[in-house]
């Protein structure tokens, strides 16, 4: 069986790549910097149950994710979180958070309708992103593996 | 310099145990089992600061943080999560959820006014959490880095 992202995550999300382990998608809401990672794995729902190469592999992954938001946003600080509450499969929250954001220093979960972003939002969004240094290099590692 | 904990952990948590990298914290909010991994680290406030060795050490103290709350009270789901909106020194949640917990599904930070244990609930607490194996086996390794 392959790899199925949940509908929720499909509707409300906008896919950038696919890294060794997960896949990077952008919570298409232009209110927040919110990108998720989801390890395609089946029938994961916590971070506990990825085994010890999943983990590594996902610290790496989450890694490049923060420092990504860090280096081009200048948040100050970011909120990772796993949460499952209304989507089960296991995703991870990365979010830029902000002091004049309009959720600050709330959660953000829950609180806002999404405003999705406009085609060229949308378009140098996933440029800066896809063209960040370590996300670039995820996304060969994983074009490497899927040729081999 | 030593280690120092932020002053509103200090004042709303309970202290459990160190394992070897993190201060293992009871939230004293008996309306959650909420617990709060602190890593021993001086001037890191996110989750990528910290170096392998410590990311490796954190993912297995997570881990039995995580498993603990599954084997002992059979949550729908675990929120973990580091924000840091109010507190910036790092510190991640690890929260049992459940369908019928007053907040769901909602994330529960900021939403409620904490209901301190009772002497008696913080003691059968505290024993359930220290006498779980695979926490009881993370403050052994701590004590024998202590002494060595």
């Amino acid at each position: 069986m392959s790899f199925i992202l949940d509908e929720c995550l499909q509707n409300d999300t906008i896919f950038l790549a696919d890294f060794p382990l997960c896949r990077l998608l952008l919570m298409n809401d232009k209110q927040f910097p919110w990108f998720i990672l989801v390890p395609r794995v089946l029938d994961v729902t916590e971070v506990h149950q990825l085994d010890a190469e999943q983990t590594s592999q996902f610290n790496l992954e989450s890694a490049a994710v923060s420092h990504f938001l860090v280096d081009c946003y200048a948040p100050e600080t970011l909120n990772i979180a796993a949460l499952g509450n209304i989507v089960r499969q296991l995703h991870v929250h990365h979010i830029a958070r902000f002091t004049d954001d309009k959720a600050w220093p709330k959660p953000i979960w829950g609180l806002y309708t999404a405003q999705p972003y406009t085609d060229i939002q949308l378009q140098t969004l996933r440029k800066k992103c896809l063209d960040y240094a370590a996300i670039d290099q995820l996304i060969n590692v994983n074009h490497q593996l899927n040729k081999s």
